[in-house]
């Protein structure tokens, strides 16, 4: 298995653990907003939204640059990447249970297929 | 962007977050293991061990198997899909950035082509 910084691995799947931090993202990932902007359709207070800047800074997913008294967030995927290659060992396990989900569902249709809906009429035995 | 069931992304992630726990999901990626066993190689009570297993059942990454008094757990990869499938959305902002980058190392592997190590030497001027 290809080896990560196992600190990024966890500062990157805590991130993204809480769904303000990913909604975050999502909003980022059309363009670079203002904390402010950012933080306001959250309910939440302005503080609190920081805190959840914070998180996605140290996980290095938001990049905050400070202009005076404006401070604007822009998305930085990259660390996203090592998450992906590290979900993607796995691949194999959930395409082999997908796979036999799929041949049963198949063999099930074939099944029904033989098996017609309305039953043969039983030849009726004269005495 | 797909939609995912928050709280089962909420529950997978933080399950990914702790570093016993993604190692315990690789052991579990080689076969099956008692729960003496997935804990044994870790620094740290049966107690504990057993809360990150507890962890990643409710995120559905485990299924524990009991038999009288033995505890077998088994890998349940399906829900590292959603994982994925919810970081791809972001894929291709790395793409972007990645390729930057390699264009980047190009032009520079290029002027370095270009520019010689070895300065040509400068035609001695006859007074």
């Amino acid at each position: 298995m290809v080896e990560f910084n196992p600190r990024s691995l966890d500062a990157l799947f805590h991130a993204l653990s809480d769904p303000t931090r990913r909604a975050m993202l999502q909003t980022l990932s059309t363009r670079s907003h203002k904390v402010g902007e950012l933080a306001a359709p959250f309910d939440m207070s302005l503080a609190a939204a920081s805190k959840h800047i914070k998180v996605l800074e140290q996980a290095g997913l938001v990049r905050r640059e400070v202009r005076g008294r404006t401070h604007t967030c822009h998305l930085e995927a990259l660390p996203l990447h090592a998450g992906l290659a590290w979900l993607r060992h796995y691949e194999r396990f959930w395409r082999d249970r997908l796979d036999a989900l799929e041949a049963l569902l198949r063999s099930s249709d074939a099944t029904a297929a033989a098996t017609p809906d309305i039953p043969a009429p039983t030849r009726k035995e004269t005495p």
